[in-house]
């Protein structure tokens, strides 16, 4: 069947009076998100260096993972034989999972989009595919995720408006296509609004996504390349226009003042690679800006990450080790940066969510967003 | 001060009626080990992929660093100035550091061993060292260790007498210097008794080792590509001139069979890279054999690695995941299967102490030994 309960997944708890800042609850057949929520990115049915016991400990409540790669290795039907991905990585809260729109565009080689859908080559073994809006939400569904994503049509940044608005047309009639195909499962079918950074089809965009009447909103196409204010701009005008009753989710966005920024004009999910990908690179965050972690400066610095932070990282291991383990290519490096990392965008939200409750948000953001952001830690 | 308690360091708690094994207790600066003991191997102040956490959930007591590569990188007096390698990589509980004797001979490049010292290049970058065993005992001191190795030249593989008398003869002559070497720590120091595959060398080796009355004796040069039987004949030959007051250390050895053997003749300590390294290539210990997990059969295998074993891997994850992380190359699979190695090894550790103990180490023997070597898990 396909499921709508509409408006049911979705619980607004608070509204911040001098942004669009809400704190919601979503609720989905492996439990329920606080949001305002950050996904940690899982592609391959793990986050990467991460147990899910570890994942835990850190509160994350939610995790995104990859129809295209899971589609493509090991395959979706052979998760469902193994019972599922939640079973299969070990992981029992609940999984959104990407349609593959944006990993056909961005990964896949030779694609070629049409009305059918998106004809691409492995990036893996370069063998031939088509994945079609049905198929997507059936290996989504085999998958047994608890949020559904609709297969949509990604844009090269920049694009004149008429590739724009032939992707963003594509991308509703597979919206509808998507609503149509029949889930096994109770999971939750989100839309996604595209259309470039051209605000006619934006508005177009969104205006027949809410008419298909999803069980959430995502805004996709930002964080493609375009600028700070671009896609704020983007956000501005398009999250009015999604019914406050439905969850919205900012894809593949971003940095922590973007997260700030995102929740400032109602968004309620997010999800990025950047803190998990950041680790593995030995940039990571802290309360009081960037540490690069390669550099020289931290070879003998016996200080804490971040002073202020009580990640199991930051309770046990100097930058000294941190720096070291990174230039010895040890792989325990890439996973205490990655507690750290996510422990620093799971914290932020919480930070977030308490900051709505208690009416303080517009502070809050005024005080901690810049920090992040410029500031390189000496 | 140079430092030796002769004797008061081990305390023997039971010794088998049929077969040379004990049960003892070593104690340390750091605490105390329960003999027989496997000690993983934590070359660059990190045993690959584990956290201190996930060493003390496995019950590790003791771990083995490298002096070799952390007076390379990032160098003993930084580790020092950082307070110590204890501290340095967050592990409270016992260090044995290896003298970089074993290294010189089979990573660094260029090596010209004289009667002062090591003469080598840096498998790193090429620069140039000299390791004398003055500078050998300076550096495990530094680091902080428990337990510190006398500096030995080792051996090509086979050698012929003269060449293994050589190498024997020089590593008697730098024992005396590193048991001359003041210490400013309340380490223990291990002998290491060479000499190769000649029984008169080996005898020679011992009895001199000995003389020079260490806290410990470890036995070297074997695990160097000799077959098994060589290396048992030495070890029958070896053990019964070392004082039963004292440690065995069985260096760089072994297989789950290896330790059985080891500890029927007497020895207490061991270290090996094989469960560490073997679970990153995907080769995995299980009670009913070896599991190769890239094999095509697991790809579909829900049963966990090991249905006997009650480690987090097993308890969480099937064959099928663990063979879709490594297929993928995934780091969690290198950490799941490092968990389920490691624990592999630290189980049989305990099951051979707690044989020991009611005297049936030889009906244990009997039983398992086989099973581990041979048996390929279909």
């Amino acid at each position: 069947m396909t499921v709508s309960r509409a408006g049911s997944h979705f619980e607004l708890l608070a509204t911040d009076s001098q942004t669009q800042a809400r704190r919601g609850r979503l609720s989905t057949p492996h439990g329920t998100v606080d949001t305002p929520a950050f996904m940690p990115v899982g592609t391959s049915a793990t986050v990467k260096t991460m147990t899910p016991a570890d994942l835990e400990s850190l509160g994350v409540q939610i995790l995104l993972a990859n129809a295209y790669h899971l589609y493509l290795r090991p395959g979706h039907r052979l998760i469902a034989d193994q019972g599922g991905l939640h079973r299969f990585m070990g992981w029992d809260a609940p999984i959104l999972t990407d349609s593959g729109g944006f990993q056909v565009y961005s990964l896949a080689m030779l694609r070629r989009i049409t009305d059918d859908g998106a004809h691409f080559q492995s990036h893996l073994d370069g063998s031939l595919h088509l994945i079609t809006p049905e198929l997507s939400i059936e290996i989504q569904d085999a998958l047994g995720a608890d949020v559904v994503m609709a297969f949509d049509q990604c844009l090269e940044y920049p694009a004149v408006h008429e590739a724009a608005s032939e992707a963003m047309g594509r991308t509703i009639r597979w919206a509808r296509r998507c609503r149509e195909t029949v889930r096994a499962t109770p999971s939750l079918l989100f839309g996604i609004v595209q259309g470039g950074f051209f605000p006619d089809l934006r508005e177009e965009s969104a205006r027949q996504t809410v008419d298909l009447d999803f069980d959430g909103y995502a805004i996709g196409g930002l964080s493609v390349g375009e600028s700070k204010e671009e896609m704020l701009r983007v956000l501005d005008h398009v999250t009015p226009m999604l019914p406050p009753t439905r969850a919205r989710y900012l894809m593949g966005v971003g940095t922590p003042e973007d997260l700030i920024d995102g929740v400032a004009r109602g968004v309620d999910l997010f999800d990025c690679v950047m803190p998990t990908r950041h680790a593995r690179t030995g940039w990571l965050f802290t309360s009081r800006g960037r540490v690069v972690i390669k550099h020289a400066e931290y070879a003998t610095d016996d200080r804490p990450l971040d002073p202020t932070c009580g990640c199991y990282t930051c309770r046990h291991f100097s930058r000294a080790y941190l720096r070291h383990l990174f230039m010895s290519k040890e792989v325990l490096g890439a996973h205490l940066n990655t507690i750290h990392n996510l422990s620093f965008y799971l914290t932020l939200m919480t930070d977030i969510r308490a900051a709505i409750e208690e009416g303080r948000f517009d502070a809050f953001r005024a005080t901690t967003a810049a920090v992040y952001e410029e500031v390189i830690v000496k």
